[in-house]
């Protein structure tokens, strides 16, 4: 490594500030750069008919030749999501542990991109050399997927610690504790800049051991020995599965996944050795019939609720292999994240109704979070005492809690910095400042385009959401300007139309009334004809409904 | 009170069950009908463009002449808000307490319906006659809005009972604590059906006193010499801003109110003697000018994040006479609803955004519900020992555990019934079961249409709202089918069109080579054509871009 001290680091986050999700972060370091995460975010409500959303790649293909690699903390959507939307744009290699690099790998297949795309696995302790200025350490952290990592990132004017995400286990199921010793090792030698998560910093004290579920699951299979269980959860927590499977198994129950994406991570983490089913456990969900109700256990995807996941075909009798019936036991292993809570209450509600026994997070601890508490957070700051400091993944007010903590735990102020999507944070060894940004923000997936809705288009579709549309067709002939058929009035989501027929021919009228009065005038200007249409039917329907439907006129010019 | 015993009691929900609104209940009894809340919920997520939910009222106009009266439990707007809505269709009495008729009056008024309608004031402890049959006693109660009451409905076949909205305050701020004895008076006389909100029946232990959250405000006002407060609250909840003028009368500050609800609800609890503002502590907002910051107090609307309220327009820099500013003290003092919660944590970052500092439940206690927790729920159970018990007021997980926690008290699970929406339960002195049900469900009201938008209509929304549309234009020789002008395609909501020029070429291509394949064939059927224009069109869209825009095909035929 070439140590040329009077260089500058940049630090970009392009992602997962004010914010959860679609992490992606830049080091730039004279004519190198290191990508740290590539994640996508789930569209807000008011984002209509949008899949995911990405970061805006365009500062990372301004510096395309600068890239060394990406190194990926863990495997959450959050942060591998937008790889491959990425790797269409810039080619570089990819870092990260064994399981993060197969969840990418199954990524990058669907994608048709593995072939291209160069792959480095990582084991915990070890350190990658990116170019001739960047050293990353990957250090084992605890989270709610296996194998995370946070990051010591070590340039020629000193070192940088991103947490990723993180809590800290002391009894974790695979046994592998976060490796505090290597934090506070790092720590001593000095750290210059510490980016940590924040997630759950507004909470207070400690989160609890994944293990604590595990004794409520015990608890759970013993007072259900007659009937079917079910469990829904995240996909990813592998150790929550492989607890479900344990209790399965010391209770001489079968056990079948379904769910797209929880059938793709079991896959990959058993050929890989994250997870271990026990002997004669994991069977196929066609299997499951030849089975006694209180043999099986059903482990799926959908505990936040969403449309066309398993636990919700299920909840609507719309699940080709398996139905809920009265006595069921399922269980929602998990918290509805912001946004999803009605979803999940009405999901309970349906199964509740079929007469099952739903048991959720308000009646038992069946969910631990995979984040650090304010407790746990202090006690990575006060092992890597850092210089400057940078609270990331977390909405603003909780960076802004963040923040608080680190001057509470004795950082100066002045070395604590929110900052926003874009912002470039400059380093030295004696100084931080931001010294300007960088263009950003989020860019919009819907189908097979990327980009390609913007805001307008949402501006429409929330538009035609609240009140529908009314279609104005008139054919007119190009040279008098006379009407030749029309005006004909179509709407769809405005009024139901049956019930509304004399609104609709009054509207009718309105309409015909005003192009009565341009034939009269002699006016054939098109876009005044079209502008008198809409404002005309736009006042006359606010007048009747106290509705906005948007009005599109449509003028047919006929060479008659 | 004619005492006919060997009559039927029906009992029918028409609202509040498996879901938090609209609450409205039907008593009948022989030819005679008494009614209990007339309320409105707030739309769900997926009603789009839909401004309010209230009951179907089809049942209650075919007993139209039986109705004696609508004897309401409070004034909130899930008991309160279809009044309006209803009197168009029915005429009743009114019964409420002072406060609750309050309300209802200026409810009444906006909607021009005031002078028609006759409106009864009953103090709690008062019992009211309403035709031969029922005799309906007001209970004071305890709940996040003066002058709540329970009902004891007194029939020919024994005593019902409705809790109303409620909890058990020790220490209320005007010092009326909820009616126990008298509960356990009627308890010890008999009552054959005990009917009890279920919201926060899934919570352990007591709800605090909303004496409580004075002494945080306390607390926050001693805290903060310097900056201005602004608190926002829920409008209706007169006892929480008593308390805030109150710390700001002590703390020499001056009081104005914002927002129409918040100002409307002042103004008549002002009036009716509810609020009592210390001397010279309220003020008109555009006085607030001539006071230091440490000097002002403004409450308002917005707490659930609303969109059009005072808080959120503030926040977006929208609010005609107020502008937030750095050092703002903002105090949140409400919890999210289920489904505001992105909402609230979106208002809360953008004002920290804006240098204020926010206070919110998270950080201090600056809430407590106005619904009665487990515990508390258990106590009424145990003073009233009822015969048959019916949960309401909730989603059906509450209605379900509530349901539980009955049966732990010692009930018949025979005796407690889950009633769905629209059921009829049917009781005489030894009996109770359900015998059929109403017609029931939810009517949209948007602008000024009340259930012209249904499912048709919410469904064409949804549609649209996720890819917008696409419309096809032809304009055809009526005679020989022949296309005259077009196919055009004009799109909405669908893509970025400037950026997608060759795609609606191309779809343009597709279109008139279905026409062209028409006009070879002779086929001038319209209906053919068009279906055959969206079929084309779709398939071509799905294969491009993996979306679905809704195609509205229009042929206009010509006399040519």
């Amino acid at each position: 490594m070439i140590t040329k001290k009077n260089g500058k680091l940049k630090v970009i986050p392009l992602g997962g500030l004010n914010e959860i999700g679609k992490n992606m972060t830049v080091f730039e370091y004279e004519d190198e750069a290191v990508i740290v995460d590539c994640g996508v975010a789930f569209p807000e409500d008011d984002m209509l008919g949008i899949d995911l959303v990405i970061p805006d790649f365009s500062y990372c293909q301004k510096i395309r030749s600068k890239i060394k690699g990406i190194c990926i903390t863990h495997g959450h959507e959050d942060h591998i999501g937008a790889l491959p939307y990425f790797l269409r744009e810039v080619s570089a290699p990819i870092y990260g542990t064994r399981l993060t690099l197969g969840l990418i790998e199954t990524k990058l297949k669907e994608h048709n991109l593995l072939g291209d795309t160069k792959r480095c696995c990582v084991s915990p302790g070890e350190t990658v050399h990116l170019g001739r200025y960047f050293r990353v350490e990957f250090i084992h952290t605890n989270h709610s997927i296996a194998d995370s990592a946070a990051l010591a990132i070590k340039t020629p004017i000193g070192m940088v610690i991103h947490s990723g995400d993180f809590k800290i286990d002391y009894t974790p199921i695979d046994g592998e504790m976060i490796d505090l010793q290597r934090f506070a090792e790092l720590g001593r030698e000095g750290v210059l800049l510490f980016m940590c998560e924040s997630t759950n910093v507004e909470l207070p004290g400690y989160t609890m051991s994944e293990k604590s579920v595990g004794k409520i699951f015990e608890q759970i299979f013993d007072e259900t020995p007659d009937s079917r269980i079910m469990v829904a959860t995240f996909s990813s927590n592998i150790h929550r599965i492989q607890q479900i499977m344990n209790s399965a198994y010391k209770h001489n129950r079968k056990v079948a996944v379904i769910g797209r994406s929880m059938a793709n991570v079991v896959k990959t983490s058993v050929e890989l050795g994250y997870l271990c089913p026990p002997p004669d456990t994991l069977i196929d969900i066609s299997e499951t019939r030849r089975y006694e109700d209180n043999r099986v256990v059903i482990i799926m995807t959908g505990s936040q609720g969403e449309t066309m996941s398993a636990l919700s075909r299920i909840a609507q009798n719309d699940h080709k292999q398996v139905e809920v019936k009265r006595g069921d036991k399922i269980i929602i292993s998990a918290s509805p994240i912001p946004g999803n809570e009605k979803a999940v209450y009405r999901l309970i509600n349906d199964l509740m109704k079929k007469g099952t026994e739903v048991i959720y997070e308000g009646l038992m601890d069946v969910h631990v979070s995979g984040h650090a508490r304010a407790e746990e957070i202090k006690l990575l700051h006060s092992l890597i005492k850092p210089k400057y400091f940078v609270p990331v993944h977390g909405e603003f007010k909780m960076l802004k809690t963040h923040a608080h903590l680190a001057e509470e735990l004795g950082m100066n102020k002045k070395n604590v910095f929110l900052l926003g999507l874009g912002d470039v944070l400059e380093l030295d060894r004696g100084h931080a400042k931001i010294t300007g940004s960088v263009p950003t923000g989020a860019v919009f997936v819907d189908g097979l385009g990327v980009g390609d809705v913007g805001n307008i288009v949402i501006r429409d579709r929330r538009h035609l959401s609240q009140d529908g549309l009314m279609i104005v067709v008139v054919a007119m002939d190009r040279d008098t300007g006379r009407v030749l058929t029309g005006p004909d009035i179509i709407s769809r989501g405005f009024v139901y139309v049956r019930e509304s027929e004399s609104l609709m021919e009054e509207a009718r009228a309105v309409v015909r009334d005003a192009l009565s009065m341009c034939e009269k005038r002699n006016i054939n200007e098109w876009t005044y004809i079209k502008a008198l249409i809409k404002d005309t039917l736009k006042d006359f329907i606010w007048k009747k409904t106290k509705r906005s439907p948007m009005i599109l006129p449509i003028i047919m010019d006929i060479d008659y």
